[in-house]
């Protein structure tokens, strides 16, 4: 009785308290406490590059925007399309005409995960959903002519899941974002008139109860208005009581500032982090959106994934399992079989994983006891 | 020697002079006078619009905008394309392949025309040329991969003839212009953001000579920011001594405010205007753009052309006469016939032509002497 | 009177005979009356050519046949589409969304022609029919889906006008043929299985009053079994009685076997010939299919064509014009310009030209007169 | 040792003996010992319909074959692709990039499979390699322009493991098929000009250890020449001494006649048979070939798979395997998950299948022990 009273003054004087646009503030937010319980999450990477589906999500930036480029990605190219083509004509073979809601959130809801988050946008800047800061490169002007995001997200709380959003800020060949960048990112034309315009709206449109943020790197967080966003993310957004966030929110801020701490991708740390932490991390441990040509070797099976899902829960973190889905909306049968095993598992095991808390130990003397591998 | 110094001294005056963003001004500068002696220009429509090339290069609008749609528009798409295609998907065959602007530069300076007007962007919002306000929706990034602005402009004045821009300040489909316009166009973020920095930066960038501005019925000239884009154009742009307008700056503007009038499409007044005025007119009588299904009962023939052009100098007019390549970059043999058969006119009769004044009357009692017409 | 008496004996005399399968009985028959008095006839090349319309209708030999390839096909090819695209591949580009046989009918009946020879199958092979013996490559299992013989037949049948078509007896890429001439021609597999149930095929089916062979020079009559088709036609055909045929019915029949001679394209004889004979010629003098890049300077203007219908008649000729349809079934507008033209021309000098009879003198001492030629 | 003679005496005898065209000989003959020793085939249907990869194999069929249609195919045609698409044009897409034969190859020895068995020529006609009966429908005219056949058949020989061929002998939609069909086979128009020179070249060029005939039963064999083509390939071709068939060579045949039997697909016996048989069965249980909509409850796991490969071998069959690959060249991952761990099950416990010999009792009165379920 008493822990439930301390809880509902925190609500009460958390109502009172606004967030200003400064890490102090914003660092000092505690988390809503859906997240901690939830241990397991989907991670989906979806947009144009499963159309390809070569390599990895990055194989825009690896065909055409690194110097030098990958030759494989140019080669792939030059072997299999006419010279000339660009990347922005594989949106019309996103087709997703295989997409049902429905039955992917009843596989996530089958994995045992609690949440999912989906790529809203990537790095290509192509959004999976009708972004009026990004015509006719987005999921309902282009491709699929559907909303994957509000398709996706009904679905998902439908089940009682929670439901996040992936949101990349840079974008690897946005002339606006390409023009900050070669002004030292002095001017915000990009940030102005195209990534916070389509932030905000999305948070109104979706209230995505996670926002997980990416593409920081290149500039500071001024650059990007992060504490801005998440002043008004935490204070007067319509889900400023059970938003999550991450650390990505600019250069410098990874395992710093934020909500919980991604660090890096597939981060895991040594013992047990003071602040809460999730590991994302790829059954196709070479790319997180689809590969076309993935073979079995480079997959995980179901015992590492269990593996690696209770070490991480141990350290006190959230394991955020990615699967990418095809260009026709199929989420692969191997990557179902990963889930659904994992939700079997679960079934039996689940009381040790949900809302559990770490020990005060990790890790014994004794080796890590092995799990039989798959055949 | 005597008219050398005087017009020297105009020039220095001119040069002191700055015009203030308000019609009373702006309406009072000189028309430059290459304009007048011109007589005759040729006009390009060529967009996405010359891939469907069906009906018009209003087929988005007739297919998609409109209510109710042109029901030929939509029957042609249910026929020959698969559900869900959008329009942005014709930007790929846009393939300008046999586009040498040598040959068409030799072509129009061979019709004797003294200036040549391009589509830099039509309705559909799509820019001839590498905008960065228009990402994956210009000729660099999709579908020809050329700069066809640049490259046809530079033909063009290696033939001593003025090179002039298109421009339609509206966009049928551009999601910011959609939102203000539903705001009564008491927001500018279409202007802001997309209109007026790409304006801004095709006139540096190409220098047109003549800006033919389209488009501005549906939103008064304040909306749009004409009067301060003409101030700085007439003031401080590089083609300022030199560039001719029209008069399409806002609904009112047309035959009222501007350089020349046009007035409406294909206009042409009964009797001697006391303004300097414009007839622009098409080859094929049913389109600007290529059609792919045209007939030879629709085309001007020779004759008729040439009738027209003689009637629209006599009135004071200059004659700007439009032909619709193909989107795989020829301008049809059918129009390349009418073109050299004008210049071959000339050749003769170009005397009075160019150059040449309105007499005080423009037609006698007797009718109008009839040409001979082709078979 | 007397003229009369001995044609209907003539007549009566045929009816009675058969031809044998001989070139001394087979050139021994009568030409049927109408194709002399008809003298002009329009040739359409249409067909998968028409799609990538480059060059000519010879274009997938001069890219992948001849040894060595033509550099400027190999080169349109590789800029223009992707590695390992096959000719084939063309042929659902071959759409005829715009083909109407009653508009097409209706202009060749404008052009005062009296007979009308579609290719019902080029050098390529494709059908425009729908024969068993070509599954997947005819015009009605691939591209448009219809029967384009069968639809035009029907059209200009309608307008009284006489319906021919060609075929080539030959075919590129066959396999069978290929295999054939490898064995020297002493293998008559295509012949058999390919050509033959073809052409008896498409005789009964189409009715066709005239059969313009071509591509026969490769090899023998012997091969081709042309002297058994043609007593076949001849005898027991459906158009035994009104059919025309060519001479192109193997290698040296040319000049010298089978119904009226064209000799080599384009040939015209310098003296009365006393054998009849047809010039064909095509308005675009650089091809036969259409070519998407043709330009004005590559067409026969009015007062030529004139000219050498004029010509080619007094010398005894028929004369066979030849336009070539788009692949989206359109004659291009500076054709039906030309067809319309030379119409027009009939409707005042028909008389001179329908029916009439050679003179003995074709050519004065004095020059030919010259038309006005088109501007 | 006594047994080892007789068998030598047996074989001389055959060497010297031939048979003749009929069952009675053909059925006599003993089937070559490797087969029964080999136990495990991998069965592959790969061609144009794994492009639509929609329903199953049978898909051109569902769609516009049997009467009345099947209305998912007709709606997924209808909502996926422009009007008067044609199957054939599926072709192009079968593009075969990621196809490694030798990648392939390996999977399948470390399946422990003894023999593989690609479909050479499925129903839809379209031939794996280059035959010139089957123009511009085969894997090196289009689409892959690979000879698929050629390039399993190395790798798998390199890899000691045997190669067998499936053949449709009935081709859905080949005219001459139809026509002979119309004529209630009567005629053999297809039987003689497509089928057997097609199928004697095949065996003549590839040399398959295994021909497994598919397709025969809508004419009985007198219609496919069966017996003479079987006395041919057992008495003269270059497989004579090694080749294997199977059962279905006529209406009537399956479970009679030929080599081992097949009976109906996934047919097992009872109890154990006289004579040789081979179960085929495939991992995705709707479907032979690959269909981009499956879903991991349609498959086989693993230890189901492991039972009735036992079941199987128990009852003295053989037991094929079949995986579809993708249109793009891969075996998917779940495919190569099954195929591994039935490799890894054989690795340990081989010696009970591989030359075994079924034992008196297959079934004893206890029930099957159960193999334990994947998660």
């Amino acid at each position: 009785m008493k822990t439930v009273f301390v809880l509902l003054v925190a609500v009460v004087c958390h109502s009172a308290a606004r967030y200003s646009a400064d890490w102090t503030s914003l660092d000092g937010r505690p988390l809503p406490p859906w997240y901690d319980e939830a241990k397991l999450g989907i991670f989906i990477h979806w947009g144009v590059f499963s159309v390809p589906a070569f390599q990895s999500e990055w194989f825009w930036w690896h065909w055409q925007g690194q110097q030098p480029p990958d030759p494989k990605c140019v080669s792939f190219m030059t072997k299999n399309y006419p010279p000339g083509f660009s990347y922005p004509e594989f949106a019309r073979h996103f087709h997703a005409e295989f997409f049902s809601p429905g039955e992917w959130a009843d596989m996530f809801k089958a994995s045992g995960a609690k949440y999912v988050v989906l790529t809203a946008k990537h790095h290509e800047g192509f959004t999976n959903w009708k972004s009026v800061n990004s015509w006719n490169w987005n999921s309902v002007d282009s491709g699929p002519h559907r909303d994957l995001v509000g398709e996706l997200g009904e679905a998902v709380r439908n089940r009682s899941l929670h439901y996040g959003l992936y949101n990349s800020l840079y974008e690897w060949f946005h002339p606006l974002y390409l023009n900050d960048k070669k002004n030292g990112f002095r001017t915000q034309d990009f940030v102005k008139q195209k990534l916070l315009p389509e932030l905000y709206n999305m948070v109104v449109r979706y209230r995505p109860e996670l926002i997980w943020s990416d593409g920081d790197w290149e500039a500071p967080d001024s650059y990007w208005n992060s504490t801005e966003f998440l002043a008004w993310l935490y204070n007067d957004s319509p889900v400023k009581d059970t938003v999550v966030t991450n650390d990505r929110w600019g250069a410098g801020c990874a395992c710093k500032h934020g909500g919980y701490y991604n660090c890096q991708d597939k981060y895991s740390p040594g013992q047990l982090p003071e602040h809460k932490w999730e590991k994302c991390t790829s059954v196709d441990t070479l790319s997180w959106g689809y590969r076309r040509n993935m073979r079995i070797m480079d997959l995980m099976d179901l015992p590492t994934i269990i593996e690696d899902l209770v070490s991480t829960v141990a350290l006190g973190g959230n394991y955020l399992l990615n699967v990418g889905p095809t260009a026709d909306g199929m989420i692969p049968a191997v990557f179902e079989e990963r889930l659904r095993g994992v939700g079997a598992w679960l079934q039996v095991n689940g009381e040790a994983i949900y809302a559990s808390k770490p020990w005060r130990v990790q890790m014994e003397n004794t080796t890590v006891p092995q799990l039989p591998r798959q055949l």
